[in-house]
């Protein structure tokens, strides 16, 4: 029996509707193999400002590090987006949050479920089989080097920087990934410009010798997010920097027909975040119509890389897949062939769920 | 009559082999519609570092300078890309001519070929009817900034940096662009975490009031790379900086099931650049495989921006239609069933479309 603490970090636009999922599952697993979970909740991102004016306040920063594990939902708000010059952004919560808890693997896993290979684009005999494991470095790049307005404004620039050890720390990660799955590695950069992307490339060459049953791989930001289309099924696992590392997942969420569908991990020195890939969806925030799937998800990563409750993730990743057997579908994921009657709201696809489970 | 100097740069791997079938074919376009094109040729990247030790000689850009347009082949080769350390590479001949000739707009068009549908990997429903114009800028960036190596090596930087006068510059030829098609144009960056995508976007939204007649739409990378896949038809004239639009134009590459399909132009100052956006594809170097189809269309793009001539340049896409109607297909483009007999290697490909010219 496990005793864990978790903290709920809803956040902004559809978080609140997919936590509220993701925590029932959670609630129910404890039940079910005999755990004692206990709960707390925390602010961060736009309802953070608009409650105390800080994207993320300590009283969040504090929650998080007593916890165990945090449920994360999103961050964002269409405000900001639109009007550059705002001083104060619910993202500098999300990053300030990754830095403070030294999340530097952010660990993205793009699983197709076999019901979901028509819901993609991508014609589905290419993507058969296809299981990719992205290792995005989530605390360094060009979102934590220094930034600036020179010249009255008229100038604006940021700093792409790595150093050794952060390439190396997360490197390994990626190496004893791909040692328990298919033995090999792809790193991505950006190598024929960028000083930074040599720096990540020489790390990577470093250390190949010590995983002699890694096959490594390297490939150019652009081919590889051109390559991602064209054949999924050469991708296993993949590590890059940040920024290629946010544009690559969110290209290969396709791959599995729709964002709703896809989990990840951020984990380093502390406490792990799990949260959706999606955004805060402010389109269709408030509608009840958002898939909780990949929050649900969240929670059996969760259960699975902090905990190490095995078991558990899986009986959550099999209760998925007997919703989606069963033909059920949220928006998203569903198309014109889905009868009127499978296609299901947030909470009501939550309750299909846990009778699963 | 027109009478013009072309420059011919084949430059690295492919690019010998693919600019001869496109110099062939501004050949023909001369004596059908009675022009007069006369020709040099000059070294870049790999090649010009073998012969002279710099990948962009003066005397190529003395002859660069000196011509009324550049017909250009590809740059690259695999024994810099696996020594991080190389100081002199061929990349960096590229990239100088773009800013020694101020070439600040990449313009790629991904037009689809009707009997190519279904050689790509997403979906011909999804992709049916797809036209979209990328407008990447070329001469900022990341790609210009200061690098270096800190700390004993062990740290190292690049800057990603944009001044208001280059983001106006490119965004203006593309407004000027989404007037002449559906009036929609769309804008990419970072602005939720870079300040130099939020100068981008500060400029675009002062600029949008010019042109009220175009409806502006502005997308984060990560978002764009995702939609690209999921909803090819919803991009039409695109605006990017030089690194996203790197990405997010070979990305888009695959909607047109081949690289080996896609022509660019780069313009600005002077003498414009036209260039498959293939790169020099030393793994079938010297095989004869090539698809000249990119530099032949390259060609067309070359014929229409820089001498103005519409008629020429619509004779060559009609010439490449035709021969793609007729099934022939060099292997990039051909599948399971294409009958042997119609698998061309590049020079019989050539052949066929001079046939057709
Ligand atoms: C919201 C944004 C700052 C964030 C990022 O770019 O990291 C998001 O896109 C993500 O991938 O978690
Ligand atoms: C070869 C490389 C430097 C170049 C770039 O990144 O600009 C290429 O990918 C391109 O798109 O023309």
């Amino acid at each position: 029996m496990a005793k864990k603490h978790i903290l709920i970090v809803p956040g902004d636009g559809i978080g609140q509707e997919v936590t509220t999922v993701g925590k029932q599952v959670l609630d129910r697993i404890a039940e079910k193999f005999g755990h004692e979970f206990t709960y707390d909740e925390a602010l961060i991102g736009h309802v953070a400002i608009e409650a105390t004016g800080d994207p993320l306040p300590e009283e969040t920063l504090v929650k998080m590090r007593a916890s165990d594990a945090i449920l994360f939902g999103a961050v964002g708000h269409p405000k900001y987006d639109n009007d550059p010059s705002a001083k104060v952004r619910p993202e500098q919560g999300l990053l300030r949050m990754r830095k403070e808890l030294g999340l530097y693997a952010n660990l993205r896993p793009i699983k197709l479920f076999d019901e979901l290979l028509e819901a993609s684009s991508i014609k589905p005999e290419i993507l058969k089989g296809c299981d990719i494991l992205f290792f995005r470095e989530l605390t360094g790049d060009v979102y934590f080097g220094k930034r600036e307005r020179l010249d009255d404004g008229n100038t604006a620039y940021d700093t792409m920087i790595y150093s050794k050890y952060e390439v190396e720390r997360i490197a390994r990660k990626a190496f004893e990934a791909a040692r328990t799955r298919s033995k090999k590695l792809m790193s991505v950069d950006k190598a024929n410009v960028l000083e930074s992307s040599r720096l990540w490339r020489e790390v990577i060459q470093k250390l190949a010798p010590e995983y002699p049953d890694v096959e490594v791989e390297h490939q150019f930001i652009d081919a590889a997010a051109m390559l991602l289309i064209k054949d999924p099924r050469r991708f296993d696992v993949v590590v890059t920097g940040n920024l290629f590392g946010d544009i690559l997942t969110d290209e290969a969420s396709q791959i599995a027909g729709s964002m709703g569908m896809l989990a990840s991990a951020s984990v380093g020195d502390s406490t792990g975040v799990y949260e959706p890939i999606h955004g805060s969806a402010h389109d269709i925030t408030g509608k009840g119509v958002a898939n909780p799937l990949a929050s649900v998800l969240s929670a059996a990563l969760l259960l699975d890389i902090s905990f190490g409750l095995k078991a558990e993730s899986e009986a959550i990743i099999a209760a998925v897949d007997a919703v989606l057997k069963a033909g059920f579908r949220t928006r998203d994921i569903a198309n014109s062939e889905t009868p009127a009657d499978k296609i299901l709201g947030t909470d009501a696809m939550g309750a299909e769920l846990l009778k699963n489970l």
